[in-house]
């Protein structure tokens, strides 16, 4: 086997053997259903309707349509590079969960042996693709389906172990993940492009443009990840009221963003034209924005002015910040992560943190030991009990005050970004190795390379 | 700024920006959340699964796929007009939903100084926002962003006090939104295209025809619509067997609609070969058509007969009256929406007027005082307490007669279309003033206009 | 009428007037609303959020997105078939549930001279429609739309009553209608295919290609039964903990599948490339493989081994069976039905019989006999009071062993695939009849038989 091919034939099924056998022991060994998916935990007490599928599911489908629709069609945005944006999107999603299943399993899901599997692990695993998809919009066009696995085959234990400090050491509030998801997948992704820098495309590539049909389906995947960006940011918050505010602060943020977007747009072309890169993308930048406050009571006019901030942050990153990263720090940033969910996400962790610092009870009600679950007074405080009076079940916190949970915060920050960078950097270095069917700088953005063309291909493309 | 000028530049951002100061400063003194999102409305007593997100948010979802990717792409189906029609949407739907929510909120949802914001208002604003999208479908292609943004600023308040005043006036039974929705949108359209008329278009336009792939795109958006259609009709009845009935009657009536519309295709085609545009839209007719009496115990044959009615008078407006109303009545109606939103909307009000008259306590037992809440005897009345007897907590009413509420139903259709009219008249002068970028007439149906193009775009075109 | 035409004006119109009559006639007399959706069935104990509806409409929602989005976009694959392929399954697609809500619901619903109408019965009527839909994929390209009605008015009635026999004589288990819904699917389509035998177009034809978009659009529609095929394998399963083993099982048996589906296309290919029509087909084996066992307790690894397996029977099939069948047995397979669901269904029929052989109280506790409701003990028997304390309501079974369960699956296997081919043949023969505007051979393949073109069909075309 040459190095330097990128003939798929034997590589990919190599590694997907490899990796297939590795998952079947594993599953065999290690994963066996939770309570509510075992038909052995059900009893004559047991009400078929209380069963927590009829919680998750829905918000479990809709994050499925964002990660396999929604961004397969963006990242089909390409001209000659539809299907690979589509179907690399489809293969290494459905990988990334299935490894997710396991690894985050095991930190979070991991009891007496055995890893328990319901739908709640399904979106959370979700959450853990989303990140590895995060990153490959760094090196869209760049790499190959082999090294796509091995990258997820890497971020997704770096991810988990990082996930689980932050949320089980440090112990943050991040229910829409702008620390965890958005942040590590950014640095993540920054660092793998860092290491696999292409100095001869820093001048474009003729290949690097899009066609009247590539915007429309880029547009559409925008649409399908606008609409469920709401389930995506409320799955994982306390249900109830908490979740109800989630979707409406995205839905506000996205709204607000959007706006934003098109008048942006607009004022930075020369000729006052719409360009539909940013209507791709900058419009979905409020969804991150709002992230990290989403189920705090923050007010509607704070979602509208996150989304409105975001937007700015992200589109002026567009067109400042990239070309600068990719001129003089040797990082290409394919679709301009850095700017959809690193500036966004760092405005939404300082939103966070300002909202975690202005919480009060009179503006929560004792519910706010809920929310800010690690302000809750620990076991034994006479605190505690009267609260349990007021909310029964409240869970022993540590106690913090808002001030010490905003310094968490800040350490989750930094912490999540040097694992991210670090990871992303190893991994970079990983992806480097031969045999992994890079593509020579002339083949990037090229449909060709790894799929058998339909005949319209050629005479479309060149003629 | 020239006023015959048509960049975006200054027009359009300097419009996001005033409108967006509006809309952040209104936000800031009268949004708060509704006690289902309000963090210090939870108690002890408070079970989070029965919060009202649960009941509202996936009719929310599936509204918003309607809105966003159907009418996308159901309006993406002209050759060189994929771009705006799918970005103009999503541009309008995004700021008339955030403008519905103070404007209907002022009206539907203000206490205490506040407008209360939840997942329920939501839907309402969305069920705005596709009025306004309505409307923009018939003056598609002649109207720049800037102009379509200033006709939800006006369509928006427009449409809420005319629902205000039949919804708490007037008082209907209107579930499907057949009076409200279908027959505002549509008149509100034709006021605005009047006024617009551009003699030199009755002839065609050379831009104005489709492509084989926009057709494809366009009959992807119907499809949208048409799956999940029974969620739209059904997201503001009654829970319980009214919104069960709701979901079968579109559905049912959905189905006939859709194989009629196949057979009128094939006989008036002198081929006799099948027309794409018929697919896009006449198969929706049944959806309009069975909105009035879609809670109503009209039995499923009635919805299946409704849905041929409404689909053939909805071929046959676009056969024949569209042609004429355009050279006659200079009323270019460039959807059509006076054919699936008007000619059906008025076949729907008449099923339901007769569907009203036809109701009896045999059919519906005493329930129907539920669905036909103005019928319930008014507070003091010993009947009234009888049948609280039977359904505890029912409502008291206005003690109207079944030929009563006939006449308030006419009433309200003819109050809705003459407000329509007034007010889409208004709104097209409005929009004739200068600076507001209206393309001329040869810039008409080209995203060139108020779009950057991809390089194919033009080989593709003029090649 | 020239029996050798194919206008479409005078024999679709007829026969849709036809089939509207009938249907309007059937829904007239025998149709009513099931008790959740009939107002007079509603007292002062009803609790609207109970009714049936919030259990079965999500599910339905689902499915009708695969039907209508996912089977139209992946029927799409065609160069010149993109407009027939997406808009005869819309059509097919919608007569097919219309007739099968009276022809299932005669079966099935039928309670004191009516049918009784909920949207639990349209889910039933859209999996009737998917076998429908998978018979159509065999002989997709050659059959005219009077045809596909044809087909599929005959073909409804049969499933039904194989289902019928199936599930109410022999009584299986096959939650995700491995045996009823695929294999009757598959072989009833061969049975058709058979009869229609073109000899001509055993080399090829020169219009059955895929171009880059419709490759595109094709992977969409799989994405989106991908999505939602969850929700298709779970929706009529027990709810509670067998619908969240459901989900679990089909997510990760089409997991694997994919993976796998991506290996195979690879090294099959001698360029080492991957091939769109697998990952449009292939991908999808698992959803199929699960299938049978799909609520069992197998374990989440045994799902994934199907899934492995499935996939690779499936590509198998493709690459060799396929054309083996063509060329030999005279049975021109399409789309490859006999692939994904024919070698599939029978590893998944397989799987369930090894499931049911190896199900043990040790695994499942008492509700085994809520699962495998045929093994529970008969009215009378003490063991049935027995469990009844373990699970209130449990049903009286028929006391099978589980070595007779699984001879009793392989009985209806056998009798599927009997019926099925029988009732595929038959409907074949009906279809020879002249007047059905089946097209010429030449014709095939081309949306232009059948629709009115724009422009850019032919210059694309054969330019």
């Amino acid at each position: 086997m040459n190095p330097s091919s990128t003939s798929l034939r034997v590589r990919l099924p190599a590694l997907v053997l490899v990796l297939e056998v590795i998952l079947l022991v594993l599953y065999s060994f290690f994963v066996t259903y939770d309570d509510n998916a075992n038909a052995k935990m059900q009893n004559n007490m047991t009400i078929p309707m209380d069963n927590s599928l009829y919680r998750d599911y829905p918000y479990f489908a809709d994050v499925q349509v964002m990660i396999f629709v929604g961004f397969g069609c963006l990242l089909a945005f390409l001209r000659f590079y539809g299907f690979s944006g589509m179907v690399f999107n489809f293969l290494t999603a459905t990988f990334s969960i299935q490894w997710a299943i396991l690894v985050q399993g095991y930190f979070q899901f991991y009891q007496d042996g055995k890893i328990h599997l319901g739908v709640i692990n399904l979106i959370n695993a979700e959450f853990a693709c989303a990140v590895v998809l995060i990153s490959f919009g760094a090196v869209l066009g760049k790499t190959s389906p082999v090294q796509l696995l091995v990258m997820a085959f890497l971020e997704v234990p770096f991810f988990s172990v990082t996930e689980w400090a932050v949320l089980k050491y440090i112990r943050v509030n991040d229910a829409g993940g702008s620390i965890v998801i958005h942040l590590f997948a950014c640095y993540f992704g920054l660092g793998v492009t860092f290491v696999l820098y292409r100095p001869n495309l820093n001048n474009g590539h003729s290949k690097e443009i899009t066609s009247y049909h590539s915007d429309i389906l880029s547009v559409l995947g925008t649409l399908f990840l606008w609409v469920f960006w709401p389930s995506f940011n409320s799955s994982l918050t306390l249900k109830g009221d908490d979740q109800h505010r989630a979707v409406l602060h995205t839905f506000i943020g996205l709204s607000s963003s959007t706006m934003t977007a098109f008048a942006l747009s607009a004022v930075f072309n020369k000729k006052g034209k719409l360009t539909m890169a940013d209507i791709q993308n900058v419009t979905l930048a409020g969804g991150v924005t709002v992230g990290a406050s989403v189920d705090m009571m923050i007010s509607p006019a704070a979602a509208y002015a996150l989304g409105v901030l975001g937007c700015t942050a992200c589109f002026l990153g567009y067109r400042y910040l990239t070309p600068f990263m990719a001129q003089r720090l040797r990082i290409q940033d394919q679709c301009g992560i850095h700017n959809l969910h690193g500036l966004t996400g760092l405005i939404s962790c300082t939103a966070g943190i300002c909202a975690i610092l202005l919480a009060t009870e009179e503006t929560y009600g004792p519910s706010m030991y809920e929310i800010f679950a690690h302000r809750s007074p620990p076991e034994g405080d006479p605190k505690l009990l009267a609260l349990r009076q007021l909310i029964p079940g409240l869970k022993a916190g540590l106690g913090r005050s808002a001030e010490e949970q905003a310094l968490y915060q800040v350490a989750a920050i930094f912490t999540t970004i040097a694992a991210a960078a670090v990871g992303g950097v190893v991994t970079g270095f990983v992806l480097k190795l031969p045999c992994l069917a890079s593509p020579a700088d002339d083949d990037c953005f090229d449909d060709a390379l790894f799929f058998h063309m339909p005949t319209d291909f050629y005479t479309e493309g060149q003629g």
